[in-house]
């Protein structure tokens, strides 16, 4: 077990239960010794869902089922296990997640393509499905609502600590809850998707609607992350939407102005979720913000500063709490994007270091250098062309990193 | 100094001295101490010249000046200096190169714009030109052919060691000779150019020829290289024709039949450079040739063997000797080109791994072990969808990657 995050939160967020969700998690035998790592979700019925995959094409085949299933639009049971992704695993791979759903569709009384599935973990290794379908009526028999740590705890792999956050809104006046569990902590890098990511509410609404939703929150989280730039084949982010809450009218389009509570609600605990990915990176000593501004677009800004985030020399700078702004225009000038050079400003912890092309007269690093060797480092980029903005974050690269990735297997 | 490297050869090669070249090195101050940081080189009148240049956004003042100066197609000096790159460096770094090739061009007896001006270093640092302008008349008269090495040595900047090749050839019978040098370490990810590279041929050959020439021979060496996947500022190829060798007639095309000999020498230089510069890659305990075969071009496998090439999580798998080949199915997924999942075949030191979307029937893990603990690690991967093929060569992701970057400054 690696050491804890040191930039982890204090704990675990308090979190309401959603009405229409429950759960139950167990040590089913995937990984070594007794870590927790199967989770059955139970939905209520009429639940419904949209999803983000990752667009690997070596996708596993969860990620495929997942993809088929969602064109449903309907939920009643998810199904995740960590310790292995089912990724690679060939015709067995795309078996075992059929007899996954089988099974815990029989023990729930619903279709098979009403039972979601996500796997995470190794690549390539051959799932052991037996203990899964032998641990499901054990986990039926158990379902119960509110114990999100523990199905947080569940889905984890080389995490150091499981991520939680939640959020109310209102419709109409009558509260609804936004709830998620995540993972995540290597190969993040979310240009095309994610890690896992598991979002509820009670809220009742249409599965296009929901699509909607969820489209624009991860716009604006899951995808302006990035731990490494490695993107895995198991990326998954699934909201489902029960409608067991307190029974406000449906709303049947996504622009419907009764949303917006919702809509910031999700947003905000995609975005808690995907910066704690981001805190838990593997070996992260430090979190990093990356205000892009003054692209040709949103999108542009975004691939400046996912270049400069996934940037090995600017992340080991940040490691070694050097303020190296250079390699930072390096970073900036591999992007492919519009810049002006003469433009370009750059600025770390609000003290602006370049302008017009240079660096900025009188420049005194030592402010710089203060907040280099804190734990939250603030880059701010203006590459002098257009209204484009974009925030990403990522995490430093430390020898913790290749601790973790030089013998991960062993 | 950082340890040599473990994959450095066991010395700098005998190296032909080239009619026509003549350099002086010197340390002149830009680099702490007593290390040779300035590198003069005297061209014979008539010599042609071809380039190529990073298309980093940020490209430094000294790139700008050889793009302009390439138009004219005749080179008589080169001023290279290490230690600082003149990156980012406002007006005050147009004008240092300005300075520079003008001096050069005075003890020459030439037009500035026949003298090529690189740099490398820190990016963002005001260049004390003064210093170079104070140099420059000792090493013009101090000129002398035939010294590779200190030529090699005063280009180096985080390098272990120095870099040369040499090969031979000939045309209408008559030999020609090709010889040059390199530097580069870290910031390396060719996709764009690459690091500092200077080629000279004592052969006669039109500018166009030698551009021709040149692009093929980079395009299979330096453009199949990358260490970490940062494209640097300052990266700048360039290859001189002397005309000086022994007489033979012009070549007036690219495609002329008797230039075959020369291709074949100048790619062989190129990929010898090349692979020196990987295996002095930051940090690097392992050499690494990625061979992809089976893409739908050339320049898709070239993107997928960089993809794989680029990942943090196949370099610490490398680095810790682990066959995780799932981290090379993902970087082939993340790759964006097409792929056939079901007929991807993946091998590490011959030994196929993966058929039919999975792991080989059968699959021994032990040889492929051993072959993983050595120093020279080959991966074959073949994608299953047409007739593209490339190779590229990257180095492990270590430990001493981060403490060569953590504190580069200090």
């Amino acid at each position: 077990m690696p050491q804890l995050s040191p930039l982890a939160p204090a704990a675990f967020p308090a979190m309401p239960a959603v009405a229409g969700v429950r759960f139950a998690a167990t040590a089913c035998g995937i990984k070594p010794g007794v870590a927790s790592d199967l989770l059955l979700v139970d939905l209520v019925p009429g639940t419904t869902v949209a999803g983000v995959l990752t667009r690997s094409l070596t996708a596993s085949p969860p990620v495929h089922w997942c993809r088929r299933a969602l064109a449903g639009g309907r939920a009643r049971g998810l199904v995740v296990n960590s310790g292995n992704a089912n990724a690679f695993t060939g015709p067995a791979g795309t078996a075992a997640v059929e007899t996954t759903a089988a099974e815990a569709a029989r023990l729930m009384g619903c279709a098979a393509e009403e039972v979601f599935v996500a796997s995470t973990g190794v690549i390539g290794e051959p799932l052991p499905t037996e203990r899964i379908v032998a641990a499901l009526p054990g986990l039926a028999g158990a379902l119960a609502p509110g114990d999100w740590e523990a199905a947080a705890r569940a889905i984890m792999t080389t995490d150091t600590y499981p991520k939680g956050a939640a959020a109310r809104a209102a419709i109409d006046g009558l509260p609804v809850a936004v709830a998620g569990i995540a993972k995540g902590s290597g190969m993040i890098a979310p240009d095309m998707a994610t890690m896992l990511a598991f979002l509820f509410t009670d809220a009742a609404l249409p599965a296009d609607v929901l699509e909607d939703l969820l489209g624009a929150a991860v716009d604006r989280s899951f995808h302006c992350i990035t731990v490494d730039g490695d993107t895995s084949t198991s990326d998954t982010v699934l909201l489902f939407a029960t409608g067991a809450g307190e029974g406000h009218a449906e709303p049947a389009a996504a622009d419907d102005p009764r949303l917006e509570g919702l809509r910031a609600a999700l947003e905000s605990v995609c975005l808690d979720l995907a910066q704690q990915v981001v805190r838990d990176g593997e070996g992260a000593q430090k979190f990093v913000a990356i205000a892009v501004s003054g692209a040709a677009t949103d999108a542009a800004a975004r691939r400046i500063g996912l270049a400069v985030a996934n940037s090995p020399l600017v992340k080991t700078a940040i490691a070694g709490s050097d303020a190296n702004w250079g390699r930072i225009v390096m970073a900036v000038g591999k992007a492919g994007e519009a810049i002006d050079p003469e433009r370009l400003t750059i600025g770390v912890g609000g003290v602006r270091i370049t302008e017009a092309g240079g660096r900025a007269d009188g420049y005194d690093e030592a402010p710089v250098a203060v907040h280099m060797a804190g734990r939250d480092i603030e880059i701010a980029i203006d590459v002098g062309v257009g209204e484009g903005s974009a925030t990403v974050w990522t995490c430093d690269l430390t020898h913790g990193y290749i601790d973790i990735n030089a013998d991960y297997r062993t």
